[in-house]
């Protein structure tokens, strides 16, 4: 019998990755290439100190509480490369649209594309549109590409960290001691989304909290100490603790009265039966810092604006092998990455 | 009363320019740079000495007579960064993805996108994959975006071409008297569309000409002397001379007789009332040619095997404002830029 695509193939979580390693990385590995290639599987690739990303967007609706579908390629796209250490130069859009709607969605959507990219200091430098026949995508995605160059703070930043495995911030750079920082609230961006989409349009405070973090991630490589870094977008933290946790090899032990969440998240969260732990953001980071360099990061992180929230929620670990969550009622519990993303199409 | 998108604004055509010009190019020009940057509208962006482009593309069906989507995908960002007189150094693939098409054809596209990088020597070497909901899209569309480096054979290259406008083989970089080449049979790819979707699927022996360019690029950059280079895709030759000739500000001569076209193409256009001049291909250029370089340059590609069909076509002359052909019965016509695409979504 033939197999079909499921929806969570794509949501970011454990199917995916079995999903694209039967069908995808095992082709596209035999023409793989560079420093940090498609096998290591980061944030943003590095050919030629050239590094260098793509993501695609099929968020829904296009415009939400806090944003739409232009902000996050903008932002998606400079946050992958500023995980990565390295500044964001050139961005690339390219828009499939849906005949039939208004010229004026496309206009807004590429005026918060343009604000997002003045904000982040990027370049908008190519791109390409097409338009389809009704029904050959549901009136927009879009796909946007970045390059950035290497952050000339990056080589003392390493000195402050110790000896590590790749000169870049990378997934596998993780080593036991680490403290773990997040840069603020978790589930922001999937719950504004969700209770949006449900109907709860005007009594909801949430707000996503999607926002390009590339002067963010400056500030604290040039404080230093910083080992490894990756936004946490489908999944929320949960999935993106766990690919830290199983390319470093390390195991990641955190703390749950330390996690930062907003209480209109929570509190929706509780309705609904959703772990903000598992639900995404589109404006946070969890990076791994030197323990003796901790302190003062994160008194970087709160002073810029999308860090105000950060703390630091754990620590990276020998004692285990995957993420463990020590609960505020005193157990300890294992923290899975999600099966596939309780919220679609978020990003 | 509010403007809808129609299918001709994302068509190549006139249209197109007067839509992106209205809504899309107004607000990125806020956020432009580089060397060779979004205003100039090239085939690729030139910024820090990295060439850069992408492209979306919504081919249907997937799968036709001498090629699918991933192919073009490939070829397509090749071919682009290319014809600046660029090396295509890494591709970056966005794949998004209906929920409920077969894995099977999911990994047919892409061996077909890893065989098309073999074949130019390029590394994929970053993605992103999202499946979304039935109708979110139609099966699948995917954007691959590139970044190459400067050939080390151009400064030798315009040296032979003498003094032009940019270091790049830019549109704007025409002057009168250069020869014009085409580097094979023309409207292969839309006519092999066309006649599969119209359902003659075994009777046409026309196929599409998807392939990477890049190797023959490099061969004539090579010998030296070109100005200016771009592929034939949507809207045809009628839409890239034009193109050409309103960037450069200067005439473009052409003959109909030295035009190569494939016998069934011809015919076929002749039923059902196309004009070869029109339709897209995926796997031609367009260049212009220091004159007393041209039939040097032209050998060159005709050793290549995707030149065999190559010809000298015309001039660059200071005669005319914009693109003539001389008729085969004796006549003068204008050309213009088809308004849309004759045929929708061949790329």
């Amino acid at each position: 019998m033939k197999e079909l695509v499921k929806k969570n193939d794509g949501a970011g979580g454990e199917m995916m990755q079995t999903f694209l390693n039967k069908y995808v990385f095992k082709h596209f590995l035999e023409t793989d290439g560079g420093e940090i290639s498609l096998s290591m599987a980061d944030d943003s690739a590095v050919m030629n100190d050239v590094v260098f990303t793509i993501d695609g967007h099929t968020v829904y609706p296009l415009f939400f509480p806090g944003g739409d579908i232009g902000k996050i390629g903008i932002c998606g796209t400079v946050n992958d490369i500023s995980v990565m250490g390295a500044i964001p130069m050139a961005v690339a859009v390219s828009l499939i649209i849906e005949e039939g709607i208004t010229s004026e969605t496309v206009e807004n959507v590429v005026i918060s594309m343009k604000e997002a990219a003045l904000e982040a200091g990027v370049n908008i430098v190519t791109g390409d549109t097409k338009v389809v026949e009704r029904g050959g995508v549901k009136e927009m995605v879009l796909s946007t590409s970045a390059f950035g160059k290497r952050m000339p703070e990056l080589d003392r930043n390493f000195e402050l960290a110790g000896k590590r495995k790749t000169r870049w911030l990378t997934d596998n750079n993780i080593m036991p001691g680490d403290k773990i920082i997040v840069t603020g609230t978790l589930g922001d961006h999937g719950m504004a989304l969700f209770n949006f989409r449900e109907g709860y349009k005007f009594e909801s405070p949430i707000q996503s909290d999607v926002a390009p973090l590339n002067h963010l991630m400056r500030e604290v490589v040039k404080k230093g100490g910083i080992a490894s870094a990756k936004d946490m977008t489908r999944g929320g933290m949960a999935n993106t603790l766990n690919e830290l946790s199983s390319k470093s090899k390390v195991g990641i032990k955190i703390y749950e009265e330390a996690l930062p969440v907003k209480e209109a998240v929570r509190s929706s969260c509780g309705i609904f039966g959703y772990d903000p732990i598992n639900i995404g953001n589109e404006g946070k980071i969890a990076m791994a810092v030197n323990p003796e360099m901790a302190d003062e990061v994160l008194k970087v992180i709160k002073r810029n604006k999308y860090g105000k929230d950060a703390a630091i929620i754990g620590e990276a670990t020998d004692e285990y092998n995957d993420v463990v969550m020590a609960t505020e009622i005193g157990g300890m519990r294992r923290v899975d990455a999600p099966v596939g993303d309780p919220i679609p199409r978020i990003c």
